[in-house]
């Protein structure tokens, strides 16, 4: 078997698990999001103001799990623990992706039935972990001020396949040469519908956009749900 | 054949056109340096810088070549043909990485005799192409200060085998939650002897100490063809 031959058969492979955890995911109505972005554009960062804010809610807030994967450390898991819902962390030991697999062994022990949003903080890798399926319900990607504008041209897949960009750390505006219109040309020349929030987790700015955004997929979900077509 | 065992295959086919490509260097007396980091740490930027620094010099400079990989765009190549220098785009085409078999290919048709200098700009991804020996004399990888200090203990790989730590955007200090003595502890408890050098590309501060670095580099490798024990 020649080598992509045998990248095809781990692929299709991963893609049977990740629609067994989908069906897993729409039968107990959980909104499974998937973030992606380079090393140290945010995503820990967002995730923590994320369960803050929803840690502050009285008791109508959703009930939300997380996952986060790193090759090496603990630490986002000890990071995000502070907020009081259930964290795990996934080393991969050198891999440079989640895949499937991973999640559903990280599930084992977890009633899903108990949780309504489940966020799954992939290795910090703008290539790789876009080829695969985690059974979520929507991809994220999370981009940096300070990386610059050009990115989605330069790594497309992850632009193209992910429903919402997050712009990251616009308060580093006045201090980086990011031209923040091209930014968003350039995300929707690769993915016109894309859809982009721009925040600040050091300010908070922008948060709220991106509250709305998952609120708004949560109610999607649930009118899928109700409609009986998930 | 199972995937690791092909994984093995495929880089121990690697790791042999590496030494063909690290023989013809050194015959050559080229310094070859592969510079690896995060997307938008500012690989492309620090060797602007650099080029710039060369142009300026009167004829005692180096005589450069860059090669430079990107997924998509010959953005970077663009950029870089500026200077005068030879540079040539390596368009993986979505691999994550660059390899030995792309080097070869993308030196073909240049004359090695002429060139004292040879950058290779990997793809932005901070663990596929620590992987991926490329004939290099040195790996130096590149971090930004927007990417929190954590990065060396959560990517180990990659600074465990790099020779040079260029810490860059040393002008976002004052904006970014970075802790530069722990980025430093962080770096020297994955690689004890790594070599660091700080600088800043929109300030040119560290610049002079990143081009004396290149120089000893240089010296080092001619002390080692005279002695006859490259």
């Amino acid at each position: 078997m020649n080598r992509v031959n045998l990248e095809q058969k781990v692929l299709s492979e991963n893609d049977r698990i990740a629609a067994e955890l989908r069906q897993r995911f729409v039968k107990n109505d959980i909104l499974c999001l998937n973030l992606i972005s380079s090393p140290g554009a945010g995503k820990t960062s967002l995730l923590e103001r994320t369960l803050e804010g929803f840690a502050a809610e009285s008791r109508g807030g959703p009930h939300v799990a997380v996952l986060t994967g790193d090759i090496q450390t603990d630490n986002d898991a000890a990071r995000l623990a502070r907020f009081g819902f259930p964290v795990r962390q996934i080393t991969t030991g050198g891999t440079c992706h989640l895949d499937a697999r991973m999640i559903t062994h990280a599930l084992e022990g977890w009633r899903l039935e108990d949780f309504d949003l489940l966020f799954i903080e992939n290795v910090g890798n703008l290539v790789c972990p876009a080829c695969y399926d985690l059974g979520e319900a929507a991809k994220i990607v999370v981009l940096s001020t300070a990386e610059g504008e050009d990115k989605p041209l330069k790594y497309p897949s992850i632009f193209f396949k992910s429903a919402l960009l997050v712009l990251n750390k616009i308060d580093l505006l006045p201090h980086v040469p990011f031209d923040l219109p091209a930014a968003r040309a350039n995300a929707r020349r690769v993915h016109p519908e894309m859809e982009i929030v721009e925040v600040s987790c050091a300010t908070s700015e922008g948060l709220n956009a991106w509250r709305q955004w998952i609120e708004q997929q949560r109610k999607e979900l649930s009118a899928r749900m109700i409609a009986g077509i998930a």
